[in-house]
Order: structure tokens, then sequence, then C-alpha cells
């Protein structure tokens, strides 16, 4: 039911008339009636005006006639929705006397509630297994002349009058505040998803012991080998990184949110710009850094007693859904551009775009620089961007001059748009992880040991993409190396603290699910007793001995 | 049964004597047993030398006493074991007279030929569910005082006489020769599953569509997009890369098995260190490609429906097993340290290291240089792996002359030594590509083919590591953004190949087993009946809603 608390109820909430609301809100918050959200189609995910599911208004019974008029038009993916839900709120193209105007949402019920039976014109079932999420029921719904009364379009927004009469929403921005709260939301949980494979493998390399590091000692632990801090503290740090983010981004919103409730939006494009990069980045970090972390454990991690493979199958959709990764990239990208141009038109940018009034394209060679400096970190990500915002801009110029159309010079530029975008939103964490730094209540222990987290992040970033900084000399040769020792020195000073660091998250043992990330770090007694409450442990000799093996057997040994 | 016949059978090859080979290899190649090979250990992986296993012999009644002492020393594990196999190879430290020799291979009976029950002393399970290898018994082993004759120690290489002598094998290297064609063997099978993986996702994005790029124009298939070119591509030449660096590690290995068989081991220690850093760098590569081709699939690739999931479960093992990355690229880093050092030392290296002879480490600033160009290509990756490993061997000098031991400076310098031997093994794929494409025989349109895909295979690896080209100024920025803009004008050259060859993988639909990549792109109405045979779907109303949801939503309606 976890889509029914998450997007059925929210949507009520925000699209629903007083007299909708009225009318279902308290089934819905009661689970007397079960609901999903029904939008993406077998043949339409992220491109919304491409769905194809229509919702056909006839004035003559006042009534929406649904349909699904192709094979890819039908509903695909809605959690809950292939055995459970007796509700959607279903995402339609409404027609009002042939003419279209654009996707609304209504609200369908699908199934009987008195035997659950899929009601007249729905066919409804379950989308089959998948990577994760098994016990969750996708499902698929076909429609076929369906018929709701008018006042089950969800009609906060936008209207239809008894005659056909369409009466448009004040604003098509509104629905971007819902997006940018969905996106912070994602990105803290991609930090908290980090968080848990971090805490489980950083625990169970201080238990795990492995090779002779010096002739005649003991096998030291693993988390002492410099390479296995390098797979993992980078995304300890990445995990306080990205919470920090989303913490900041969903300050921001509550802020801007009382703007816009008084009716001002103009804060909007900015925030939904920033937000898309940001999810996209965050998300697709933790995807990478949670199978680091997984194939760091070693064999162990590839058994579900880690708990890692679960982690990684249930937040890897994370990347795809609520908008594909390169997709968000280049809304975020689009806006970069258009701010790009107005401030080369002399307008003042604010906000995270500020930076970009003043990108300096000439680097200051040959200084002298403490790449351990947040300030000296910060301007050089700041630096980045800026290049790589006017690179991609300039490119996309050129592609036009070149006689292409926008929509081919875009298509053109993308991968430099995407790369372009991606340092923007990487510099917005790096500056955000430092300026909490700043916040004058930490304890001076505590801010030491972050200050570290947030310089190995901002170095880690930095050596990965060392090009992006090499490229116009903005950084030297002598700057990478130098940030390379700091890294290995920052490790060795984190690596006391790394439990401790991993044991702040607090996560209990029931939440992190892994034999592999006790707190007691008693994992091999505990691997065995896993394994064996495993079903084919029952009994020693397993029911395919009889059916298969032994005939099997015995027939070989009578050949011989 | 996979592991009786890719690991059960070749150890009796390899190891048994030829009275070992009549008593069991017969019964063994007609499954009259079948067995596994057990190896690692719950605590132990990695470091052979480190398992705790033991095989303790007795002359007095001439049979080993098989033990595993503590809870760490249990096989975890080994494929079958867990219900299905009754032999497995045993892996244990051999003791003669408390004294002990080694980790030796014994041949040892776990379960009664009559009834499967594990004999007295065995005790063996299933070690529970894993994140792929759903079908495999993967098990658990402990032994307490278990006696095998002394006929049961593979005696092939070395032996231990009746009264407890021990005779030692001629050479502990040769062990290196089977690990050299299991390694390549990984190589070419990781070019195999990127082949797959890159067919599934390459289909796809010609059936799918998404959003205008026009307005007014028809949903462009979403292979047109530029990033989706630059998703995919990349992985579709790795593919080719890492199939013909497995196959040229194959045919070098055979032309050297005749050396060996004769003796002469002295073309092993280099063999060796190539496998290692070539099996890690294309396991990693192709863990990676397949889950950016799962995703470049959207929500669709998480559906078991597009066999991308248990592809990559099923191959994910392959960076951990046979050596994890690290430890090998580490194997691979010390036998660079090792020619360097010698090359230094005024002696003349040979093959795949003979370049670390004549590392130039004055870049020629300012030369223009066309980045399309292979040799130009290849010299950039060799200048770079030969500059990586001068400093990584400076760096190792200077923590030694820090004052730390050799052991302390190893583990100090470890990141630069991965780095160092993953840009080694780059610039081994690289070259063999590009080596491999001067075959007179090819067709001269498929070698242009094969040109564009090695070019864009080494431009995608120069502009992803950008930074180690441009540290010393070997490459300058306008040559990587030369290389940004070849890049992608090899993409469109290549965008209306792109079918024909991953059609040229020609693997059967059965074989890929997915919805998405079938050869006839009927993909929505295939994915709808492949759901409609879900077990889920057996019945509209699921006997959940009869045993939970009604009685649930009953209540709930009741309260109201």
């Amino acid at each position: 039911m976890m889509v029914h608390t998450r997007m059925f109820l929210p949507t009520l909430y925000g699209q629903a008339t007083e007299e909708q609301k009225d009318k279902w809100l308290k089934l819905a918050e009661n689970y007397a009636i079960v609901g999903t959200y029904a939008q993406t189609e077998i043949g339409h995910g992220t491109f919304v005006r491409g769905l194809e599911t229509t919702a056909t208004y006839d004035p003559k019974t006042q009534e929406f006639i649904l349909n699904t008029p192709t094979l890819s038009a039908s509903k695909w993916w809605p959690g809950g929705m292939g055995k459970t839900s007796n509700y959607v709120v279903l995402m339609a193209q409404l027609y009002i006397h042939s003419k279209p105007y654009g996707v609304h949402s209504f609200m369908l019920q699908i199934r009987s509630l008195e035997d659950h039976k899929p009601l007249p014109g729905v066919t409804v079932g379950d989308i089959g297994p998948k990577f994760g999420y098994d016990v969750m029921d996708n499902g698929f719904l076909a429609l076929n002349n369906v018929r709701i009364p008018r006042e089950n379009m969800l009609m906060k927004h936008s209207r239809v009058e008894p005659d056909g009469t369409y009466v448009k929403p004040p604003s098509t921005k509104l629905a971007y505040g819902t997006m940018v709260q969905v996106r912070a939301n994602i990105v803290m949980y991609s930090g908290v998803v980090l968080a848990k494979a971090v805490t489980i493998a950083t625990r169970y390399s201080c238990v795990r012991r492995q090779s002779e590091m010096k002739p005649g000692h003991p096998e030291p632990q693993v988390l002492d080998y410099v390479t296995q801090q390098y797979k993992l503290f980078p995304y300890l740090a990445a995990a306080y990184a990205f919470w920090l983010t989303g913490q900041t981004m969903m300050s921001v919103y509550t802020t801007s949110s009382s703007q816009i409730s008084k009716g001002d939006i103009s804060v909007l494009p900015e925030l939904h710009a920033l937000s898309a990069g940001l999810k996209a980045l965050s998300s697709a970090a933790a995807n990478v850094g949670m199978e680091k972390c997984r194939l760091a454990c070693g064999g162990h991690g590839y058994s579900h007693a880690s708990g890692l493979p679960r982690l990684y199958t249930n937040m890897t959709p994370a990347s795809t859904a609520e908008g594909e990764h390169v997709v968000l990239m280049l809304q975020t990208a689009r806006y970069l551009m258009k701010s790009y141009n107005q401030s080369l038109q002399g307008e003042k940018l604010a906000g995270s775009v500020a930076y970009l009034s003043g990108v300096q394209l000439v680097p200051a060679a040959g200084r002298t620089r403490n790449m351990l400096d947040l300030g000296v970190l910060c301007d050089a990500y700041r630096h980045r961007a800026g290049r790589l915002v006017h690179e991609a801009a300039a490119q996309l110029r050129s592609e036009l001059q070149a006689g292409k159309d926008q929509a081919d010079a875009w298509n053109a530029t993308s991968v430099d748009l995407v790369k372009a975008a991606t340092a923007h939103s990487q510099y917005f964490v790096v500056k955000n992880f430092a300026e909490r730094l700043t916040d004058s209540t930490l304890d001076s222990s505590i801010s030491d040991v972050l200050t570290r987290l947030c310089q190995l992040h901002a170095l880690h970033g930095l050596v990965t993409n060392s090009g992006d900084f090499l490229e116009d000399g903005y950084l030297t040769g002598t700057d990478i190396r130098q940030a390379r020792r700091h890294i290995n020195a920052l490790m060795a000073k984190l690596r006391p603290d790394a439990v401790a660091l991993v044991d702040a998250f607090d996560f209990p043992d029931g939440i992190l699910n892994s034999v592999l990330g006790r707190y007691d770090g008693n994992v091999y007694e505990h691997l065995l007793e896993w394994a064996k409450a495993s079903p084919l442990n029952k009994t020693d000799v397993h029911q395919s001995y009889h059916k298969y093996l032994k005939p099997f057997l015995e027939a070989n040994r009578a050949k011989l």
C-alpha cells in the first residue's frame, strides 16, 4: 500500500476540490478504499505529454469516457495496481468536442468493492517479476469505454463545466512545487541509502581480516588497506553531502512555498531546474556507491544476508522514476543556458546561478594553492561549472551557426550540456556542505571531522574529474598531485573515526537488516545461523534428490 | 552441476595421478558421482594461504584427518554443495608431524551414495538466498575428524609417501597456467555479457520512441538522441574490445603452453601479471556497462522481462571470484614495479612491459595531433601508462625514504599502484584492438566500421580519464576538445550501423531471453503477454484478497 500512502493520498490532497475531498478522502485515509497512481504507460514514461490514454467528455451524459486506445497506451507500473488497489488516480488526455486539453487526473474505481473483481471494461493484472520490490504488485491496466461521472475529474486547478466548457488552471507551474519537494526527498533518501550501505561495508571491513600485510603478523582488518578506505570513505562523505543538500533544498522549498502560496512563483523555475540536476546527481551516485559498497564486502556482499542486494534493487528505480537522469540533467542545462545568455545580455543573475554572471575564463596560472582550503576548492568547482556552461553555450551557438535547427543543435550539444549541468550540481553540493560547516553551534570536535569529510568529498570529486579542472589550465598537475596526497592523509585521519561516523547514522540492526553490518560485529556466527534457517535446510536430503538426482545417478551408475 | 563440469572435472584432469584418474574420472565424467570444488571459507577468500581447514597426516593408519577447526574455517560458497554434490575437492592446509606444508587438494566424499545423507563428521547445507544464481545451491561444509585414505590427496604435483615423507612439486608456478586460462575466459566472457546487454538496449532503443524532438514531428527512436548513443556505443565498442583481448590472451596462452610443457616457464610471470589486470579491468567494465544498459532501457529495464537484471546478477560475481579487483590490480602493479626497476638498472624489458624501458617523461608540447589516428591514440595510452608507473614507483620510493617499511609503503602507495595497473591494462586493450585491425584478410567495409569502434573505444577512455593525459601536459586542452568532437562525429557515423553491429553478435532470442531485445522488435505486445503469464495473474482475484485485504477493508469500512 506504499503508493496509496505516498501518491494516491497526496494527489487527493493536492488536486481534489473540497467536495471531492469530502467524498473520497475519509475513505482513503481510513483504508476503506485502496488507491494507486496510474500515469506511466507501456510505451510512455518520461514524456508525459505523449500519454495516450484518453478521457473524452460526453456532455449528453455528463460523463468522461475512458480508453486506452492502443496497446502502448496500457497503464504499466503503478504499484499496488496488479492485485490490490480498487481505485486509481488516472492520468489521461482530456478531449472535449474532439479538442485536446492535455493531461488531467481522474478518480477511477477499477475493482468491485463487493468481490474485488475488475469492473466492466477494465482489464487489470500484475506486470510480472522485477529486479527488486518482489512483494509489490506493480500492475497494468487497459480501459475500454469505461464511463465515469464528470465529478470524478480532480478539479482543484482546472475544471470542465457540465456543458463542456474548460476552465484553465491559474498557473501550470504550480505543479513544480510538489516536484521540487519529491526531488528533495530523493536527494535526502540517496544520502540515507548510501549511509546504510557504507555502514554495512565499514563495520564488516573491521570484522573481516585478510592477507598478511607483514610477514608473521596477524591478518589486518581490511579497513586498514588504503584501497579499501578509498572504496568506502568517499561514499561516507557523499552520504553526509547529499543528506545536507536534501535538507537545504527542503528548507529553501519551505521558505519559498509561503511566497508561492501568495502567488509569487518567480522562484520556481530556478528551484525546479536546480532540483532536477541534484536529484539526477544524487540518485546516480547512490546507485554506483551502493554497488561499490557491496563489492567492497567481497563474496559475502553477494548474499542476501548482507542486505546490500535488496538495498540496491529497491533504490535503483530512483534513478529512473520521477525523471530519468539525462532528461533531468538536460532540464537543468536548459535553465543554465537561458540564465547564461541573460547574463551575457547584462542581466544580473540571482540564486544558484548567480556565479554565471562572473565566469572568468582566463585562469590565474602559476598560483600556489592550498588544496585543503574549502574556499579554494569551492572556487575550483565554481570555475569548472562556469567554464563548462560557457563552453556548452558556445558549442550550441556554433551548431546553430553551422545551419542546424534548434532541436538538432541541442541534440548535438547534449553530451556537453549534461556535463555542464552535472558540474553545476556538484558545485552546489560542495558549496552547501562547506557552508553548513560554518554553523557556529557545531562542537569543534564534530566540526573538525565533518570538515575532513567535506574536504574528502570535494577532493575526491576533483581528482575523479581532474581533466575538467586541468583542461583550461585553471589547476595545474601539481595541484592535482597535491590533492591526491591530501586524500591519502585525510583517509588516514578518518580511519579511527570511521566506525563512529557510521554509528552516528544510528540505524538499528532491524532497519539495516544485514548480517554483515551488525552492530555487535558477530558476523560469521550469524551468517551460519542465517544460512541454517534457509528453507532449503529444513531437511538434510532435499526432495529434489528423490525426484531427480537419485534416478539420474543410479541410471548413470548402471551404464558403467 | 555447473561447478562439477567447470571445476571438479578440470581439477581431476589437472591434479590427479593416473591411478586416481582410473578410480574417479570415469565416475565423474559419467555423472555417477557429482562433485564440487571447496576452497573459499566463511572467513577466507582471496588470501588462499590463510585457509584454516586442515588435513593432518596420520602415518599409523595412512590417513588424513580433516577438520574445520574454527567457525571461520567452514567452507562457504561452493556451488552445488548445498544439496546436490556427493563429492568435493577439498582445499586444506597439509600438516605432517605437526609441520605445515601449505594448501593441497583432497578428494572427499561428503554424502552417502545410498541415501544422500551427510557422512559422519560432515555438516553440510545451503548458504541461503543470494543476489543471483537463484537455482544454485551454494553450500557450507564443516568437518569434524573426517578420515580419508592417503590416496585421496591429489598427488600429480606433490606427494605424501606412506611414511609421511613430503615430496615437493617441481614448480609452484605451474598453477599460474590454469589461472591465465581462467582469466582469459573471464575477459572474453565480459565481452560476451556486455554484447548481450548492448544488444538488448540497442534494439529496444530503436523500438522505444520518446518526446517531441521537433514540434509536430513524431516521437523519435530514443537511439537518435546523442545522449542515448553516448550511453550505449562506448559499451558496444568495449564488447568488441574485450572479446578481442580475451582471444589474444587465449592465443598467447596456447602458444606459450607448449613452451611451458617443455619446462620453460619464463613467460609465466608476465602472462600472469597481465591477465590479472585484464580480468579486473574487463569484469569491472562489464559490471558498470550492464547496469548502464539496463538504466538506458528506462523503467522496462527493471523488469525481469528485459533479461538485464539476471544478466547482471549472474555476471557481477566475476568481479570478485577468481581474484578481487584491487587484489588483482595490485598483482599487476607488483610486476610493473619490478619490471620498471629492472629497466632503471639497464635491463631490457620484453613483452607487454617492453614500453616501460623507454618512458619519456618530458611531453612533446605544442604539437598538433590528429586525435582520430590510432597510432596517436596508442602513443597517448602508452605515455600515460608509463608515466603512472613511473610516478607510482617514485611515490613508493619516497614512502620508503620517509621511513616506512616495505609493507606500509606499499599500502600507502596502493591507490596510485591500482591507477598505474589500470592504465597499463587499458593500454593493452587499446593497442590490441588497433593491432587486430591491421589483419589484411578483413573486408574493407568491415574494417572501416571496426576502426570507428576502436577509435570510439580509445577516445571514450581518453576523455573519461582526460586528467591523466593532461596532468603532465602530454595532451592539451585542445586535444581533449578535439577528442570530444570526434566522439560525436563517430557516434553519428555508427548510428546507422548500430543494429547491424549488435545483430552481428548473433545471439538467438532464446539465449538473450529478453522481451526488450527481441530480434523482431515486437516489444510491447510480448511484454503484455509475458506479464499475463505471470503466476499472480492465474486468477483475477488473488487469494491474498480473501485472506487479508477483504477483512481489512471491511473492518475499516465498518469503522466509518
